[in-house]
This record gives C-alpha cells, sequence and structure tokens, in this order.
C-alpha cells in the first residue's frame, strides 16, 4: 500500500510500503477513508532527525474495519470506525479512569513504533479500546467533523475540561490553529460567557468568531496580557486554553489567567522547563492538561456533531489526496492552510 | 514596644520600634501572645539584602485586640484572635470565592510595607476579614495548635485540598519541615489511604508516624522517584504535597505523581522556571497551589483542633522569648528546631 514516510525534518515522502496486517489477537486493520495533517505533525517536520527506515506519519483517521484479530468482540469488519490519535486497551486502570493516553498497554500513532494513518491503512492495536463505531456509513456529509473527534475536537475540549470552562466563565484560548478553534467550540460548548481567541490569522479568527469568541487579541507577550486584562475588568480569564505550546504562549497563558484560575495546556510543550511558575504560585493558578483522552471523550461529543449543534469539521480548509501529503505539510507548516484533510 | 528587625541575611536584631497603632479606620491593633518563626522567613534569613531601615519580621500570631478603629464591627477589644499570614478585607470578589491571599486590599505580614508579628503588637488591615476571634483564654492549652492555624496547618490543609487528596488515596509529601508535618495531618484527616513522607530528619519522620504517615522515603532525586514507585504499585501518588520550594523537590513531586494525579504546591518556589514540565504534561498532571487562603480554613479546622482530634501544635519544638528570636532563626536554619513559638 501506499503512505506517508517521513525520514527527517523537511523529507516526506509517498512510498509503497508492506500492508497492514493482523499481528496481534488484538489487533483490527482499517481502511482509511479519512486522515489528516497535524499541528503536532509540524514539530518533527521541523526538527525530526534522518533515519534510514523513516517513520509511517498520521495519527487521525476514520476508515473501514477491514479484518480483526481472534480476540476482538466490539469491532468487525466493515464497520465505519474513528480512530484516537493514541490506541488504548480500554480496561486498565487509567482507562477506567478516562485516562487512555495513559494506558497500561497503549501507545501513539505513527511513532517509531506504531505506523501511522497517512496512508492507505493503518493497524490497530487494541481495536476494541481504541476504535469507536460510528452510526453513519462512509461518505457521510459529516465526516470532516467526525473526524476531529480523532484527535483536535478532543484536545479542545479537554483543555476546556481541565482549565474548569463553565457557564459565565471567561476563558482565553492561546492559539488559533485547529485545536485552538476547537477549544473556542468546546468552551461556547460549555457554557462560557465570554472567550477571548489570542491570533492573528485572519482567516482562523473568522472562523473563531463563527464559533463563538467574543473577542480577539493579536498582540503578543506584555502588550498580549494588557489587552486580556483589559478585557475581563483587569483580573485575567477564568480559564485559558493553551494550544501552542512554546514557552512564550505558556507563559502569557499564565500571565493571563485571574488568581485561583486555571490553564489547561494541550500544546506539546517544546522545553522541560515551564516559565511563569513564580506567577502560577503567586496567584494560585492550576497548570493541567497533556495528551487529551479523545476516547473517553467520544461518546459526549458525537451527539452535537451528529445533530449539527457543533461543526468543528470547518476547521478544514484543504482536502488532498496521498500524494499531495507532502504539500500538505508545507502548506500547514507556512499557515498557507488551517488544517488539511487527506483521502488516501 | 519591642520588635524582631531583620536587616539582612543572617541580621535579625530585636529592637525597639515605635508602639503600633491605629492608622486606617478599618485597621485593629494586637498585642501579640503567640509567633512563630516560618520556614519562609529562612529564605530572607539566608538571602536578604542589605537595608537601613530593616524589615519587621514575623506574619503568624495569636493575640488580644487592643484596639480596633471606627469601621470595625465584628472584632472587640479584648478578643482573642489569631492572625493568618495575609490580611484581606473579606468582601472582594477574590475573598468570596476563599481566595483570601489574593484579596483586592490585601497584603502580607513582615513584609517591608507591614510590618510582622514577631513583636509585642502588630497593627492588623482590614482587620474584620482578618481576624478570626478563637472561642478560649488567653493561655489556654491549645495554643501551640490554634497558632499553626494562622499558618502551617492551613498550608499543609491548602497543599492536600488543591492535589485532591481524598478516602482511599495515596498520598507523598514532600518535605518534613512543619508545613510537611501538617500537610501529613491533612491527608490523614481528609481519607488518604497510604501517606508516604519524604524527609530525612529522625525526630520529624517520628512526629509524621504518629501523624498518620504510613511510609517514609529519606532518599532523594531519581532514588527517591525508585521508591515511590516501588510504594505504589509502580505507578506513583495519587496526590503530592510540595511543601519545599526547591527545583529538585518540584521536579521530585512531578516524577512522583501518578498519570492524571496532582502536585499542590504549598512551598515558595525559588525559581522562575518549573522543572518537570514535560512530564507533567505527558502524563497530565495538575500543578496547583500557591500562599494558601488560610483564613478560608480556619472555620473547618478549628473544631477538629478544639476537639483534640488533629495536634497540629505539636510542630514546635521550642518555645522562646522574645530575646531569643534571633537565635531562633538559626536553630530553625540549621535544622535543630522544626519549629520555634515566640512569647513576646
Amino acid at each position: 500500500m501506499r503512505a506517508t514516510v517521513m525520514y527527517s525534518a523537511g523529507d516526506v515522502r509517498i512510498e509503497n510500503v508492506p500492508d497492514p496486517d493482523v499481528k496481534e489477537p488484538t489487533d483490527a486493520v482499517v481502511r482509511v477513508t479519512r486522515a489528516c495533517i497535524c499541528g503536532s505533525d509540524l514539530w518533527p517536520y521541523k526538527t525530526l532527525e534522518h533515519s534510514d527506515t523513516g517513520r509511517v506519519m498520521g495519527h487521525e483517521a476514520i476508515g473501514i474495519v477491514e479484518a480483526v484479530g481472534a480476540d476482538v468482540r466490539t469491532i468487525k469488519a466493515g464497520d465505519v470506525v474513528v480512530m484516537p490519535f493514541a490506541f488504548s486497551d480500554g480496561t486498565c486502570l487509567f482507562c477506567q479512569d478516562d485516562l487512555q493516553t495513559s494506558c497500561l498497554h497503549g501507545g501513539f500513532f505513527g511513532t517509531v513504533e506504531v505506523a501511522g494513518a497517512q496512508a492507505e491503512a493503518v493497524r490497530v492495536p487494541q481495536a476494541d479500546g481504541t476504535l469507536f463505531t460510528l452510526p453513519v456509513g462512509e461518505d457521510d456529509a459529516l465526516m470532516p467533523s467526525l473526524l476531529t473527534l480523532s484527535d483536535v475536537m478532543g484536545t479542545g475540549h479537554h483543555a476546556a475540561v481541565v482549565a474548569n470552562v463553565g457557564p459565565g466563565k471567561s476563558v482565553a484560548v492561546v492559539g488559533d490553529g485547529a485545536v485552538g478553534l476547537c477549544g473556542v467550540i468546546a468552551a461556547k460548548r460549555l457554557g462560557a460567557e465570554q472567550i477571548i481567541l489570542l491570533g492573528r490569522h485572519a482567516d482562523r479568527i473568522a472562523l473563531a468568531r463563527e464559533f463563538g469568541a467574543t473577542d480577539i487579541v493579536s498582540e503578543r507577550g506584555a502588550e498580549a496580557v494588557e489587552r486580556v486584562r483589559e478585557l475581563t475588568n483587569g483580573f485575567g480569564a477564568h480559564s485559558v486554553l493553551e494550544c501552542v505550546g512554546l514557552d512564550q504562549s505558556t507563559e502569557t497563558s499564565i500571565e493571563i489567567a485571574r488568581p485561583g484560575g486555571a490553564v489547561g495546556r494541550v500544546g506539546v510543550p517544546q522545553d522541560e522547563a515551564m516559565p511563569g511558575s513564580q506567577t502560577a504560585f503567586s496567584d494560585n493558578i492550576t497548570v493541567s492538561g497533556g495528551p487529551a483522552p479523545v476516547r473517553a471523550y467520544i461518546e459526549e461529543l458525537l451527539p452535537d456533531v451528529l445533530e449539527g449543534r457543533i461543526e468543528p469539521g470547518r476547521v478544514f480548509d484543504r482536502v488532498i489526496g496521498l500524494d499531495e501529503v507532502p504539500d500538505g505539510y508545507r502548506a500547514m507548516n507556512e499557515r498557507e492552510a488551517i488544517k488539511v484533510m487527506v483521502k488516501p
């Protein structure tokens, strides 16, 4: 089959690789009908060191189950399934606590260990715990929004949940990528009264406003902090969704939170030390978050997608075939596209 | 009156200073009957730069109200009161949220701005919001435990609350100072099943065991992490109470938390960046805490003190007069004393 292989920073190729098959009795093989390029794929796109074997990329997909192992009980061939970016057994103590991204027998797609889904097919370990069968056909009109349940919508929702977003709260969303935009949707859905987006791209800002952003702050650093304070009676936001992962965005996130507030981090932190530690301490600001257990959130978010109350699929502004994936990386890296959908 | 004045690191003197008086109509003047030296006083004791005016130290006290300003309604002369380390108006939006340490009209005792309580008397701003009248006489036998409600017991409790300690949980307490020991009391009181103290002083360990610690870890760094993992089925603790504030203790705290767990910080962080950011992220560990709103906790903790269910006053292992305060600083700094009570 054809798949997306990254060999080093900037070196993304479409190549023929062996077809995936059922290796473990808990595996499924899924024919990929929709995949995407993720903002987090841009980190290796910018920094990956060369390897001769390369890495099959992609961790978000919807597809049709082609085969299942002997121990798979709840998933069967022909099912239309959404694949979260992490696989998980669904039974360990962390899965029981709805923290599937820390599953004792879990892991992540598109890594050195487990091939990814920017491909014609993908092997899914722990199929019962990982996959979620969708009550729709292969080409349902809702596919874009359903596809976001594999990562960005669940991730934006996670940021909002761990930042304690709730009715009447003021929320600041740092970052106008697909996750930040989904964070706006999540904040609105959870009842936030004020939603301030920190971003500077006109197309994304326009979409954020449609999703429910009430205010836009395009400044950065100290000026952004000042603007958010002005917009929140001088106090800062109850909840801040950190959807970037850089030092500056993290520091800004802490500085725009009000005393007693919370920062939900879902941008993968690029540095080992977190800035703003003393500010967070002196203001009793909670810093939480991490890889979103999106598997846990599908059940909650799916009805809103199916009934059209949320439309996270609107973050896709480009649809490409597998051969165009290298250019899709380039387009996202150059901020030419918000998020790219792949139809293998 | 006589008061403790710190001029620079290591330079603590008992001097005659002007008697405090009611400056604002919301002030009270309190004759100090009990004060203490706090672990956090040791930071300036080690690092304060010289000033000619010096700083009147001390932020924990019990005393008798001598005078109140015209606007004070709930506190009257003769009341036996406990004074939290922060003053607060009790009415602003942060006080209403029980975050008195972020009061819009609040501040801290023993600072350049507001004289402290290691003195014969202290001026208390925002007396109605700050002081709590105790239903006991001036020399009640429970004075040591009541005195801890001004800081260390409330602070240990805060760490436990923000680290989500609850029935059946495993808790690790990092630091065997007075706050750490009160953290053990708080964890036990909130129903923790396992309480692991990280400390290495025999006398403190013995007291921690009496307070409810089930396990002791005296290793540091990577070895401490390994020991805590062994004690918690390999997963780490649900809740970690960081009661030190150094980089290493913070990093250890994050590393011994289990995925989805929480670290409650009450040790004042000595560095601007927090180590362990990526570990906290990858394991979805919440980092929370800050200056404890001890004023909010007095009402909850007081009955347990009055009825003898908790005995935080046992952290005091030395009682001195005002003249001996400089030696008290030395003794605490050299770990010769856990916590020193001052009877001015």
